[in-house]
Order: structure tokens, then sequence, then C-alpha cells
């Protein structure tokens, strides 16, 4: 193929790594002058390329590039858009190619989670149906963790470190408060479907007694009495409980437990937030202080604390995916392959985007311990290693120095303008 | 003096510095070994000393005592619990001495705020009119920097630059995302009287545009059309509007704006949690879809990120009570004492306890911005220094290493109980 530009976008929620995989496209891309001219990125994502609003990555200095490692966000900005069904109206997606072929794009590269893998299966598929030579490849991407085919998620491991260290932090707190305050800790944490993040607390609890004590995952319905058994049994014996929760805990039927409890003044709907939920319940039934915390954001883009392995991880897609387009590799993703789990071993795999597009991967049964409140030995020898090592960003005047991108636009070449 | 005991305890919600003063006083008291005998802490603070129930902290070793400096919370326990007025019932105080008297105790080190300080002066009184010799010395700690006399509280710079980091972070991932998903995040913070903690949320926002935008100060009454009407113009300029809230902000008519919005199903009382209150206020009056968080007790626990500032302080006033207690001033505490802002020097001054005890240092008008909604450059040169410079802990398998002490008891000689 010949010399052809880069077309690159992120998808989703953001992690605090995933500037990480853009800093690798971007610097891996300038290693191959003769195959790929520049890196354009959609600005939001591939709302970027739907509207022809491309950035110009070329741009920017390598060391603003290199500082794209250290920042967490999405420095091209990214988007929660989904396409239309290409069975119905194709419209977007002829729209893509039509931008792409203006703008000289040989190679897609798309860094998301299920959604994104599939989208980037389509478009490789309507390119080929519209004769227009495009290498599609995806680039993995997700706090959840629930991508098939590859072992971990880039962005994942650094979520984990941050409910870790912040769940551990917190158990030290309350064991010092007990005797006459606070008995009861709730941590809220992200994971609407999987149990990925909540179990990652478990990490916490290295040794007998330690926090967390319970975990409540969006896998095991939630079971009232058996829950407050247990927390009253935790502060019976260490004097106080410390409890995650998943944002996605269900009922028996089904709901969602942050939708059961708070209601406005008015009555009106829920405000969201499980954590309160379960404290409330606690202080109801067993009368003990509580406390609780809902780390939302902080926990997706808290780079301050983010695993190293995780940004390892990270960038390494990112150059495999370059490296991946050059080959030709159309329709594929680069994922993370586990050799070995002590010592710690990866390397990187090609996997097949059909594998990938449309699946989503839950916690296996054998990771939740038999009474549904902790992790077991398994579980912890698969996560333990996603969350070792720290890549500390640069400070000054106590702040961590994240970079801001110039972010300047392509100049367009279509005349026509597309409504989203 | 002859050689005498020390006894140190910690008083009121813990910090994630309040070890390094622990570590330093046993590590200076180690040093005076004509003067001072054996360290004994109080577990649980000074129920320790009621109960009769001492720490030996003789039998933890040098490298575990070091490792206090990288351990968050109160290793000995904290408690929340006030003394009786000792105008009307002595018994407590004269309790004290007793315990005092039979541990061969003859300086008294009490680490918290205004009430230890209190607390600290009225042992002192009952000592002398006991014919108790005993030194007492304040050692200052509070995460809501409402210390009298001191620059600064130990304790304050690290949630400081934990909740300036975060909201940076958060502000990142909301930029990011704000063209089809959040455009509104809040962030809850801790300070219920004094806006301290929402005020170095706003270091964040070193540019023109940065996050923190919005500030809502415990000062300040809550104005709901001006906040409104602040947050709809951010949304407009910047895309996205990233707010911190005090869980102490009130209405105009003085009630907390954290109980004016939730009720469970039942409709009783509130959940507790200002953050929720505000940004679905947001929603129903702009429409914007938002995301909030709640920091509650990771912010005060986060060693992970605490300020070098910060622990440097807690050390110096730990090292510096002892030193205090060894030349005899009775009824003092060490304070931080703010030579220059730039370059920030500090030294170690010596306070009168009168002169702290029931003070409370509030937020000066003018460092709150004209608006309301942030703070001023003043604001700004007094704070950002006390969050400078990083202090890691160690790490294994991906996690800080705290510490936990053996927490060995001082055989009692009293064959007395205490009813607390």
């Amino acid at each position: 193929m010949a010399k052809k530009n880069l077309f690159y976008a992120q998808s989703g929620g953001v992690t605090a790594v995933i500037n990480a995989t853009a800093a690798a496209v971007i610097e891996t891309a300038r290693r191959y002058k003769s195959r790929i001219g520049k890196v354009y990125a959609g600005r939001d994502g591939i709302i970027g390329a739907l509207t022809e609003d491309l950035i110009d990555t070329s741009k920017e200095s390598a060391a603003t590039v290199k500082a794209l490692k250290h920042t967490p966000s999405g420095a091209f900005g990214s988007c929660r858009y989904k396409l239309r069904d290409i069975d119905k109206d194709a419209s977007q997606y002829e729209r893509l190619i039509e931008v792409f072929r203006a703008h000289d794009i040989g190679y897609f590269l798309y860094n998301g989670g299920n959604d994104s893998a599939d989208t980037s299966l389509k478009i490789s598929r309507i390119a080929e149906k519209m004769g227009y030579p495009l290498i599609c490849v995806g680039v993995p991407k997700t706090v959840d963790n629930d991508l098939a085919v590859t072992d971990t998620c880039p962005g994942f491991g650094s979520v984990a470190k941050y409910v870790a260290v912040s769940i551990r932090e917190a158990g030290f707190d309350v064991a010092s408060m007990a005797r006459t305050s606070t008995r009861v800790f709730v941590l809220e944490v992200m994971g609407r479907h999987a149990g990925w993040i909540t179990a990652a607390c478990g990490l916490a609890a290295e040794r007998e007694g330690d926090a967390p004590h319970v975990l409540l995952f969006p896998e095991v319905r939630f079971d009232q009495d058996k829950f407050i058994a247990k927390v009253d049994a935790c502060v019976q014996h260490y004097g106080y409980c410390t409890i995650a929760v998943s944002e996605g805990l269900r009922t028996a039927d089904g709901k969602f437990v942050s939708e059961t409890g708070l209601r406005d003044a008015f009555g009106h709907a829920q405000l969201g937030g499980v954590a309160p939920v379960v404290a409330q319940l606690v202080q109801q039934k067993l009368n003990l202080k509580y406390h609780w915390a809902v780390a939302d954001y902080l926990q997706r883009a808290a780079r301050h604390i983010a695993s190293k392995t995780d940004l390892d991880q990270s960038y390494a897609v990112g150059k495999a995916a370059v490296e991946f387009a050059v080959k030709g590799y159309n329709g594929t993703m680069p994922v993370i392959v586990r050799k070995s789990n002590r010592p710690y071993r990866w390397i990187i795999g090609k996997a097949d985007l059909n594998d990938i597009a449309n699946h989503e991967k839950f916690m296996p049964e054998d990771f939740i311990r038999e009474d549904g409140f902790h992790i077991t030995d398994k579980c912890r020898a698969y996560l333990s290693p996603l969350i070792a090592g720290e890549a500390y960003p640069p400070y000054r005047n106590g702040l961590p120095q994240y970079i801001r991108l110039k972010n300047r636009p392509v100049p367009k070449k279509l005349g026509t303008e597309f409504k989203l």
C-alpha cells in the first residue's frame, strides 16, 4: 500500500491511561514515515470523522506527545455516540468513507470497548463494499474489563489500583475511629454489569481482618438479611466493617438497588448512588454510625495513582495497532495475552474483531467466594499483577502537570455538512 | 525534673499524616533517654488514659516507628469523646492524674484540634491544683485547618493536595466527554464550618478555563439562582462545568443544603450528601447530564498522595512537642510560623494553649472571590505551598505498605475500673 494517512479516535468513557495509547499510536506512526503520512485524530471521537472535524497531530511536538503518557482522559475528546444500524441506514458509514477518501486515510484505528470493535468491523466491511482500501484495527480500552479475548483491558488496571488503594486507606481510617465513631464505611465503585472493579477492591484485603470486609457484586443478587448478618458479624469481630459496592448492585427481582431507596423532597425519582442506600440500611438495621463515599469519575481519571502494568499495556496496544495496520491486518485488534502469573508475563496477541465485537466478558463464577461477599484466591491471582507498579506523573506546585494539546484542525476538503 | 514517662494520644478525626507526628514523638523521645523513660500511647485516644489502657511504644522497633511516617490514620486509635465540664464534674480529670501518677507520667502530649487544646489546658490546671508535676503540650492536627495562631494545621495540606489533584483529574475527564455525555460534575469535600478544603480545590484552576469552575463554600450562603446562572454561563463558555461543594453548604436560612433534598422511600430524613442535591438541581434547571462524587474519608486517608510539606510539618510539630516538654514549656503548643511565600519558608513557633483552645479560624473574607464562587490570588498564595511536594509510601504488589503496630498494653497498676 502507498503512503496513507492514519485516522485515530477515542470512544466511550475515558480512562487514566487511554492517552498513553494515543501517544503510542502517534509515536509509532512517526517511525513509519514511508508508509504512514499524518495521524489525524477525530475531535470528540467518531463524531470528528462524521463532521470532518479532524485534528492534525503532526502539529504537536514530540515532547507534547510524550506528555500524553502521563495525562488522563481523552486528549482529542471522546464521545458516547452510537452509529445507526448499518442495515437500515448506511449513510453514516458511507459518510465516514467519504471523509477518509477526502483526507487520503488508509488506516482506521478505533480505541474503545465492545461497541467500538463492532463499529470498526462494520466500517471495514463497508469500505470493502465501496471499494475503498482501508485497514481497520480496533484498539482495546475500557475500565470495565469486559472485552472478550484479551486477558485484560487497558484502563482497568489503573481503576483497580485506585479503588484497592482507596479502600485500604479508608479502612485504616475507620479502624482507628471505630471505638467511638464510624463503624461502617461504604465505598461505591463503577461497573454497571460486571464486578471487576468491585473485585479489585478485594485486593486490599491481604491479611485476615483487612479492609474491605464485604464486597457487593452486580453478579450476586442483593440479599438484605444475609448482608446485614455479615456486617454485624464483622463489626462484632473486628470492631468495624468496610464495604465496597458496585453501582450495578441489584435486588432479587433485578432492580438496581440505587433506584430502590432515594427520592427527592417531592418524591421524584432517585438521585443515583447505591452507597448511601446500603449505608442507610445498615444504620436502620444495626444502628451503627456510617460514612459513605462515591468515587465516580475520580476512579477512572486518577492518573496520579495509575498502574504501571496498565500503563505499559496501554502503550503496547497502541504501538501494536499501528504495526498491525502497517502489516495490513484488517479487522483485527491487538490484545493482552497472559503467559504466566508469577512472575507475571504478558505479550501482545492478535485477535479477530469478530471474536470481540458484541461479546461481553463477565467475572467467572469461581472468582467470587462461595458466600458471595468476597473474591477467591484464583481471582486475586488474576487481578494482582494488573495493579503492580507505580507510574507517577510529574508535578509542579504540588499538582500533576497534565498536558493539553493544541488540537489544530485539518482544513476541510468536503463542502458538505453532515447532520449527526 | 527526674526521668519521667511520656503520654501521647491522638484525638478526633485522623489524617493521612498524624502518624508522622506520632513517629516524631517516639523517635525524639528516644533521643532524650536521660529525661524521658517510655512513651505510652493512649489506646483510642484519651479513652486509653481514662481506662488505664496504655500502649507501650517501646515494644515497637525503630523500623516500625519509621514506617508510621508513611501510614495514614491513627496508629493507636483515636476517639471522638468529650470530657465532661470540669467545673461540674472533675472526676474524669482526677482519674487522668491518678493514671498518670500510677505510671510515672510527667509529660502529656495531646495531638488534636481545638477541643484537644482545651483538654490539655484543663489537665494542666488540674495537675497543678492536685500538686502533680505534669508538663502538658498540645500538638496540632486537623484537616479542617481551623486552629488559631498556627499558620496551617498538620493534616490539612494532604487533604488539600488530594482534593486539588482529584478535581483536576475529574475535570480532564469531563472535558473530554462533554460533547455527548456528562456536562456537569460535582465533587463534595469535607469542611462543615470552614471552607479551607473547598478552597484547596480551587488550586487546580491555574489557567483560564481550568477545573474547578465553581466553588461552593460554607461561608457563602447558597443562592440557587446565582449558582444556576453561573453553571449555565460556564457550560456555554467551556462546554462543561466542574463544581466543588463543601459538605457544610447552607441555604439563606442557615439550613444545610444536604438536608434539604433527600428523603428515603418512606419520606424519612436525609441520607447525607450535598453533591447529589446540587447535581440534581442542575439537572432540573438546565437539563444537563451530571455526575457526582463524594470523597468522604478517602480525602483524609489518602496517604498515597500526601503533601510533602504537610508531612514535614506533621513530623516537625511532633519533634518540637517533645522538645517543648523536655524544656518544661507547660501549656504550650508548637505551631507553624510562615516566614515567606516565595520561596516558602516556615519555622516552628511556640504558642500558648490559651490562645488556641476554643478559638476557630475561618477563611478570611479576602480569600473568597467577590462573586463568592472561587478563591482569590491571596488565597492561592497562602494555600499553594501547603500542597507542594510528593511523599510516596512504599508499595508491594501494587499496594501501599502501611504498618500495623503491635500495640502491646502496659500492665495495669490501678485496681480500679473507670466507667466512661
